[in-house]
C-alpha cells in the first residue's frame, strides 16, 4: 500500500511523564507510524529505565534523549507544537483542533526542517511555562465532557494523523466486477432453481425473471464471487433436474 | 468548536482480549469520542473483571456486554468491519486503508443503523474464523516493518477517524443492510441447500460455511433484497428436502 508522510523530522517531545507504560507506548507508536526521535524532560527516572524494556520499541528508546527543560529539549526544531485538552481556555496561542488541516501545516514545516511536538505530564499536561516554548498549540477533538485522553493514546492519535498519506488519500482496492452475462448466467440458473422448487407462481416466470435479474445486478457480485456463487447455483439446479426425473 | 460525528451507533468487539488494561484504554478511548456500546467475546475473565477499575470509564464498561461467539456479538449489526494489521496477504475481503474515505464509508452506515468494529486478541489479532463475519476489513496505515499497534493506541486511532466531523463531505443516500442475523439465516439455509445438491465435499463442511458466509457478507445485502434471497433459498432447500425423502 502507498507510502505515508514521512516523520523522520519529527521530534516527540514527552514532558514530566510518570507511567513507564506511557512513555512505551509512546515509542511504540512512533515506530508505528516512523517518527524516530524521542526526547524526555524530566522524566521520572524510574518510569524513563522500565520504559527500557517495552516491547518492539527498545531501539527507539534506547537513542531517546533527556534534557531538564523544554527549552534545550526543542532548541534545534523549527516549529514547536504544544498538546493540550483545553479548548475554551483563553491561552496565549493559536490552537488548532487537530484535523486535516492542521496536520497539513505541519507538514508543510516537517518538510523544512524539524518539528517539535509536545505532550504533558498524565495528571496536569503542559504548564503555561512549557506553552510558552510553543508556537501553536494543537488539541484532539474528543467530546467535550471527556477532553483527556491517555498518553500513549494521544500520542498515536496524533502521529496517525501527521503521518497521513495526503497525497495519496485513496480508497483500498475495489474488486473486479462481473461481467452482465455472467450476471444474466446467474439470473437464469437461480430462475430455474427457483422454478423447479415451487416458488413462481403459475403466469409469473417473466415477472420473477425481472425482479431475479435486478436482485442480481443490485449483489454487484466481483468476477470471482459471480464465478462461485454460478457454480453453487448450477449445482444446485442440476440437484434438483436429478430428482425431477424420479 | 464544532460537534463530532456521533458514535452512538458504533459497537465496539474485542475479541478474545488478554490484557485488562487494554479493555480499560479501549474503554477510555470511547469515552473520549463518544462511543458507549462495548462487546467482549470471550475476554480472559480476569482481565474483564480487572477493567472494571479503569479510571473514568466504569460506566462504559459496567454496561458492557459479555458474548461466547462473534456472531452473537455482531447479531444486530449492519455493517460488520474486522481490523487488521495485514495489508498484503490475500484475503477474502475488500481491504480498506483506514482514512478519510474509508472514515466516510463506515460513518453513512453509523447514520443509517448499527455498525460493528472488531479488535483481535493481542497476540494473532483475529482469525480466519472471525474475519468470515465481516463486510469488509480495516487496517491503519502503520509502517510496512512495524505493523503492530498497541490495542488501545488502535482502538483511539480508529474512533479519532470515524468521529471525524465529515459534515461539509456529501454522503449519498444508502439503503438499510440486512442484519447479521439475517445474513447469518442466509448462510445456514444456502449451505444446507449446497450440501443436499451434492456441491460440498465429504469433510468440507466447515471451510464450504466460511465460504459462504463470506460471500453472503460481501454482497452487502440490503435489508428488503435479503428478505426475499432468504425466502428463495429457503424454498429451494424445501424442495430439495422433499426430493431427499423419495
Amino acid at each position: 500500500m502507498s507510502a505515508s508522510f514521512d516523520l523522520a523530522n519529527l521530534v516527540v517531545v514527552l514532558v514530566r511523564t510518570r507511567n513507564p507504560l506511557n512513555i512505551g507506548a509512546a515509542a511504540r507508536a512512533m515506530t508505528n507510524f516512523g517518527a524516530s526521535r524521542l526526547r524526555l524532560v524530566n522524566p521520572y527516572s524510574v518510569a524513563f529505565r522500565e520504559a527500557h524494556s517495552a516491547v518492539g520499541a527498545s531501539e527507539l528508546l534506547k537513542k531517546s534523549e533527556e534534557f531538564t527543560t523544554v527549552a534545550e529539549a526543542v532548541s534545534d526544531c523549527e516549529l514547536v507544537v504544544g498538546t493540550t485538552a483545553a479548548r475554551n481556555r483563553i491561552l496565549q496561542h493559536p490552537l488548532h483542533r487537530l484535523d486535516h488541516q492542521s496536520g497539513a501545516m505541519v507538514q508543510k514545516h516537517l518538510r523544512a526542517g524539524r518539528v517539535a511536538i509536545l505532550f504533558g505530564s498524565e495528571k496536569i499536561g503542559l504548564t503555561n511555562e512549557d506553552f510558552s516554548h510553543c508556537h501553536a498549540l494543537l488539541h484532539i477533538p474528543t467530546r467535550a465532557d471527556h477532553v483527556s485522553m491517555n498518553l500513549g493514546q494521544a500520542v498515536a492519535v496524533c502521529l496517525y494523523e501527521l503521518a497521513r498519506d495526503t497525497a495519496a488519500e485513496d480508497s483500498g482496492q475495489i474488486p473486479e466486477l462481473a461481467a452482465a452475462a455472467v450476471n444474466e448466467e446467474i439470473t437464469t440458473a437461480l430462475v430455474e432453481a427457483l422454478d423447479r422448487s415451487g416458488y413462481i407462481k403459475p403466469g409469473g416466470e417473466a415477472a420473477c425473471q425481472k425482479k431475479a435479474r435486478r436482485m442480481v445486478l443490485r449483489l454487484q457480485l466481483a468476477a470471482e464471487d459471480a464465478k462461485v456463487f454460478l457454480g453453487m447455483v448450477r449445482q444446485i439446479v442440476w440437484r434438483l433436474r436429478q430428482s425431477g426425473k424420479d
